[in-house]
């Protein structure tokens, strides 16, 4: 289902090939966020122009609206978002345990819907249930998500929990034609972390997420996690850190062996009018470009920078107009994509170092 | 500039061309309105997809926001917004009469902008100016606007200053390139009408708008005073109805001789959840379109016919997905111009009375 393509000499850098009955993703990726089964404001014919080749949906999402009988009435969440390349569903873990007065028992967690209030219990097995409903290409196990900052105590305990929940998601799990990764818990404790992997190997997962990460602790610790963690994963197996990220962070974790990559980062600032250029971030509703009639990334072959400018732009925000939170959103996920392409053919041409030296300032802009 | 290519031998009906600098448009057509330089939620680029040949821009707004020197310095409003082909601008008239606290005087109109309360003041010239700047294919004399219902004595008086300040309009404008259409003011008085089309019929505009119709007067009393008004307005010269409409209106008027048409209805209602279909008007958020896999309209071939179902529609609304206002403004837009496109085809086939009576009934379902 795997395998590395070409290994960076010089970093844990890797470009990789996961196999879906959807179709192949070449790695290292970035999957758009589609939350509720659409990346806000955009169409999946835009992400398919784009060239996206994997998008991210939620389980626990669509679990509550529509509800997973009218995605399965409608032959599944491809058909029914009419998206026909992969599709990875999160388990619904993170969001489960984002809720005020959630529950959890070794069998799972009771909580309560944020829409109305209506009560729900999701366990390893119903989140499995779910996720092979809705028929995405990767699927995730049911975990126990933590904040940061988080005890010792506290993440030893939910870390062991993932782990026990990730044997029972294999257990249940019957669609062979779906990937079931595992994930690691352990917040910024590097012990529980190699404890975690040691146990889901024992599982022997396809592949693994890492939890837990990018949920407010510094980001060199983040780094640092991750850099002791990557070694001890398999070579032969995707390595896919959750909810990140930025274009800056993305490329150090490229650096430091990470595979996939996803969050609403760019589409959520570009609808607060934040555009990324080769330059770094840029505030488009800014009355320092009433007048400029350049498009957003002079670099940037969108067809928003192609055809428009960001005058344009700038009006459309100022304006309310639903178009500008399009544009930006169109604008923004592209040049990732771009990043993306540009990062993995850097490593493919032996050249990631300094690919990464020139570009990781101008990101941060 | 203009011609009638067919006329239907049983209706008033007629098939005609106005040629623009951006550009050929085939009559009867609609037009997408287009306010602050954007039809709500869509790109020029799927304007263009669906085929239309022009659309409507309001000088007004855009004097607000984002201002004409930003509009001139980008090189006029069609590359402003990246649109190729014909425009026509309103002449603000319509939108300064309908705010409070407006004074009028022969000289003009003295206004309060609703964004911030600033001191405004438009008149003929000053329209002009503003109109030429933006650059429009189709400009139109400032008016002034009356609602319903209108005083005999009010109406006499607004048509007759609105004549004044055609002469006014025409003395002013110097862009050739322009087609400056004049505007028949009168309310539903039809004696007031008659008298407007002979006065400006003296200045020899090379087209006329029929304004203060559809303001709130009963169907049937606007159709009676358009039935007497279109037989005393010359043949060779393009008629536009302002502000209308829907589907079955505009048919309506199509058989009167109206040769254009603008309105934000389609795009309206579709922000609202309502999808026009050749059965008839459907309200896609409705909990019987929860698990229907069929398309808004199954005669329809816009891409969101062809790729989306009712049900994944009903679920983006119900998710507070901006792609739901989208896909249904398209849709609707979409489903509009193929009727005009159908109705073209029904003048030049002959067939328009059948065309007609098989049409009416299914679209206001």
């Amino acid at each position: 289902m795997f395998k590395v393509i070409h290994q960076d000499k010089k970093t844990r850098a890797r470009l990789g090939e996961i196999i879906t009955p959807h179709g192949k993703i070449v790695t290292p990726a970035f999957m758009p966020v589609a939350t509720a089964g659409a990346v806000k404001t955009l169409s999946s014919e835009e992400l398919m122009e784009m060239n996206y080749k994997l998008i991210l949906a939620n389980a626990f999402h669509l679990y509550l609206k529509p509800g997973v009988e009218i995605i399965k009435k409608s032959g599944g969440l491809h058909r029914f978002m009419n998206w026909s390349r992969p599709i990875l569903t999160d388990s619904g873990g993170y969001q489960v345990f984002s809720l005020e007065n959630t529950k959890v028992t070794e069998e799972g967690a009771d909580f309560h819907s944020s829409l109305d209030g209506s009560s729900h219990f999701f366990s390893p097995e119903i989140s499995i249930k779910i996720q092979e409903i809705l028929g995405a290409d990767i699927i995730m196990v049911f975990d126990e998500c933590l904040g940061y900052p988080a005890e010792y105590k506290e993440a030893k305990k939910s870390m062991e929990r993932t782990v026990r929940w990730a044997i029972r998601c294999r257990k249940v799990h019957k669609n062979s034609r779906q990937l079931l990764f595992g994930i690691i818990q352990g917040s910024i404790y590097k012990e529980l972390r190699r404890r975690a992997i040691e146990e889901l190997e024992k599982i022997n997962f396809p592949g693994y997420g890492i939890g837990s990460l990018s949920v407010g602790e510094p980001e060199e610790m983040m780094l640092e996690v991750v850099d002791s963690l990557v070694p001890l994963m398999p070579e032969n197996k995707p390595r896919y850190l959750m909810g990140v990220g930025k274009p800056a962070q993305i490329l150090e974790l490229i650096k430091r062996g990470i595979d996939l990559f996803d969050s609403s980062f760019p589409t959520q600032i570009a609808r607060n009018g934040s555009c990324l250029t080769h330059k770094g971030k840029i505030i488009i509703r800014d009355s320092i470009f009433k007048n400029d009639t350049t498009p957003i990334d002079e670099d940037c072959s969108c067809f928003v920078c192609r055809n428009y400018t960001r005058a344009y732009l700038r009006h459309l925000f100022n304006a309310g107009e639903l178009l500008a939170l399009r544009l930006a959103s169109y604008h923004n996920l592209f040049f990732l994509n771009h990043l993306m392409k540009e990062t993995r053919k850097a490593i493919r041409e032996n050249r990631f170092s300094s690919f990464y030296s020139l570009t990781k300032n101008t990101l941060k802009g």
